[in-house]
C-alpha cells in the first residue's frame, strides 16, 4: 500500500441505513490476502477492514434498531439477499449472494468500502449494538475473529460447563476461543507446534492445560477425553492426531483454511462416531448474542492499537505472526493527526 | 473355509439370557474380512454372523423383555461395558469394551461365536424383537446394515419428508437407505459409478434421481441441492465431489471405510459450513427402532438366500460383489439337509 491519498465517496444514507464514526478497525488475515490480491479478487482502490466500532452519527427514517450516539458494531458482510435458505434460518454467512462488508459489491452495484475509514454508511439490519461495558478497541476483533469461534462453539454444544475443548493454534482465534470457553465454564486444553507457547496459554489466558501437538507421548496420553476440538490452524497440518482426541461421537470444528485437503481417516470417525464439520462464521443474530455474551463476561481481544500510519507495518508484522495477538487501527485517534 | 466338522460348546444360559434358535443369519462383508484374518484379529476356530433373526426357545429366570416363541434378532455385538458415556446414552456402538457376536471376548473371558450356529445364547439387553410381520429372511440384514444406515439418517436429520438425500453406492447398504429414504418421505438421489445402476436404482427400488459420479456435468447441475449425502463406499474415491453436492450446512456421513484418509477440502466445509460424520452403527434400542420403523413400513433387505453348503460359494461371490443385494444364510432350513 503506497501512502499516497485518495478520496472514495460513500452512498448517499438510505431509509434503512445507519451512518456510523468508525473508531477502531481490526486487522484480520483476510485483509491481507485482499489487499496483497492473494485470491485475486481485489477491485482496487479498494479501503480493507471488517472488524468495526463506531458511533452512530445518523440514522435513515426507517431505522428502529439504532440511534445516534449509539455504540455498534460491523462485520465481514454489509448485506445479503434475505430470501434464501441461510438467510431465512438467521445463517447470513451462508448466503450465496452475500455482501462482503470490503471488496464486495452490493446489490446497488456499488462496490463496498471497509472500515478503515472515517465514515461507514451501513443497512441497520447488519449493524449490531456493542456493549459500552467492553472497551471499543479490544471489542473490534470480535466482530469477525470472535462470532467466528463463538458460533461452532455454540452451534455443536461446546460451550456447556464442564465439557472438555481443545483449542488448536494459539493466535487470533485462538487466544479469543480460550476467554469463550473459559467463560462457558469449560475445560480447555491449548494443543500447539510451540512449547514456549505453554505459560502464556495457562497463565495468563487461563487455560487448564497445554499439549505440543508434536509430542506423541502427551497427544497419546490425552486421546479420547475431549468433547470437542477447534481447529484455527492455516497451514498444512495432520488433522488425524486432533480426531484421535476426541471421545466417541466428539466434534472436530475446522475454522482455518489450509490449500491442502485435509486428511480424515474414515476408521477414526466411523468407529468413534466423530464429526468434522466447517464454520464460516455466523449469522447477524448470533453475532449479536455473542458480543452480549462478551458484554456480560468483559470478553475483549488482546490488541495492539496502532494509528492508520503504521498499518503498513502492522501488516508486515502480521504476516510474521508478530502480534499477540491482533492489530487494532486507531481510526478516528489518526484523523487530523496524520496529514492525510 | 474347509467344509471340516467341528463342534463349539456355548456357555450356559444364565439369569438374564435368552437361548435363540437361529432362522437366518446375513452374510456381511465384516464376516469376510474376519474369516480371512485380514484384519489379523480372528481367533479360529470362529462362527461368523451378526445379522441373526430366530426364536426365543428358552429364558433365564431374569428375563422380562422377551418369552418362548417370540421373533428376535441379534446384531452385530451381544454386550457393553453397561457404565461408560456411551453405554449411559443408548450409543452402545461406540462402548470401547464392546463384545462384538462374533470373534469378540465376552466378560466371562470365553471368546463369542455368531449366528451360523442353530443356537446363540445373548442376554436380553442386547436381544431385539423383530416384527412377525416381515419375512425373517430378509430382516436378518436389517441388524447390521439397516441400522447402520438408519442410525446416522435418523441422528442427522435426514429422515425428514422432502429433504433431498443423496446415496452413494448402491450395494447392500446403499439398497436400504434407498428403503429408509423413500418411506421418510424423502427425496433420493442415487449416486454411482455405474451408468447401468440407474434403471435399478430408479424403476425398481423407487429412487427419483440417479448420478453417475464420473459425470462431471451431472454432478454440476446437482451442486448445492443435497440436505445429506450418506456414503457407502469402501474402495479409495474423492469425497470433495460429493461435499459440493450439498445446500450449506449439508451433512455428509460416512459409514464406509477406504483404507486411505478422506480428503477434505477446508474451504469448501468452511466456507459452506458443512459437516463430515462418521457413523460406526447404532445402539440397542435404535436397533430396535429401525425394526419397529421396517415393520411398520415393510422394509426388508432384497436377499439371495442360501443353504449352509452353498456359504463358502456365496462369500466367494461376495467378494466380488455378486449379489444383489445381500446373501442370507438359511441356518436352520439346513440343518439335517446337510450332513454335518
Amino acid at each position: 500500500m503506497d501512502t499516497h491519498s485518495s478520496r472514495i465517496q460513500l452512498r448517499e444514507q438510505r431509509d434503512g441505513d445507519v451512518t456510523i464514526k468508525v473508531l477502531f478497525c481490526g486487522i484480520c488475515h483476510t485483509d491481507l490476502h485482499v489487499m496483497k490480491n492473494e485470491w485475486g479478487n481485489a477491485m482496487y482502490p479498494l479501503v480493507p477492514g471488517h472488524e468495526v466500532v463506531g458511533t452512530v452519527t445518523d440514522v435513515g427514517s426507517g431505522v428502529t434498531k439504532f440511534k445516534v450516539g449509539d455504540t455498534v458494531g460491523v462485520g465481514y458482510f454489509v448485506d445479503s439477499c434475505r430470501a434464501c435458505e441461510s438467510c431465512k434460518a438467521g445463517q447470513e454467512s451462508y448466503c450465496p449472494d452475500l455482501v462482503q462488508a470490503s471488496n464486495g459489491v452490493g446489490f446497488d452495484g456499488a462496490t463496498t468500502q471497509g472500515g478503515f475509514s472515517d465514515v461507514l454508511i451501513v443497512s441497520q439490519h447488519y449493524v449490531v449494538r456493542v456493549s459500552d461495558c467492553l472497551p471499543p478497541d479490544g471489542a473490534a476483533p470480535l466482530l469477525c475473529a470472535g462470532v467466528t469461534v463463538y458460533s461452532p462453539m455454540v452451534e455443536y454444544g461446546l460451550n456447556a460447563p464442564g465439557k472438555h475443548l481443545g483449542v488448536v493454534g494459539l493466535g487470533g482465534l485462538g487466544h479469543l476461543a480460550v476467554k469463550f470457553g473459559k467463560a462457558f465454564g469449560m475445560k480447555i486444553n491449548v494443543i500447539s507446534t510451540s512449547p514456549e507457547k505453554r505459560e502464556e496459554a495457562i497463565d495468563r489466558l487461563g487455560a487448564d492445560a497445554f499439549l505440543v501437538s508434536r509430542d506423541a507421548g502427551e497427544m497419546k496420553a490425552a486421546a479420547g477425553t475431549m468433547d470437542g476440538v477447534i481447529d484455527m490452524v492455516s497451514a498444512g497440518h495432520p488433522v488425524a492426531p486432533l480426531l484421535e482426541l476426541l471421545k466417541p461421537r466428539g466434534q472436530m470444528v475446522v475454522v482455518g483454511i489450509p490449500s491442502r485437503p485435509l486428511e480424515v481417516p474414515a476408521l477414526v470417525i466411523v468407529a468413534g462416531g466423530k464429526r468434522v464439520a466447517g464454520s464460516g462464521g455466523g449469522g447477524v443474530a448470533e453475532c449479536q448474542a455473542m458480543l452480549d455474551f462478551a458484554g456480560e463476561h468483559g470478553i475483549v481481544a488482546d490488541v495492539e492499537v496502532v494509528r492508520m500510519d503504521y498499518v503498513n507495518t502492522a501488516i508486515e508484522r502480521l504476516e510474521r505472526n508478530d502480534v499477540r495477538y491482533r492489530f487494532v487501527a486507531d481510526v478516528a485517534g489518526s484523523l487530523g493527526v496524520i496529514a492525510a
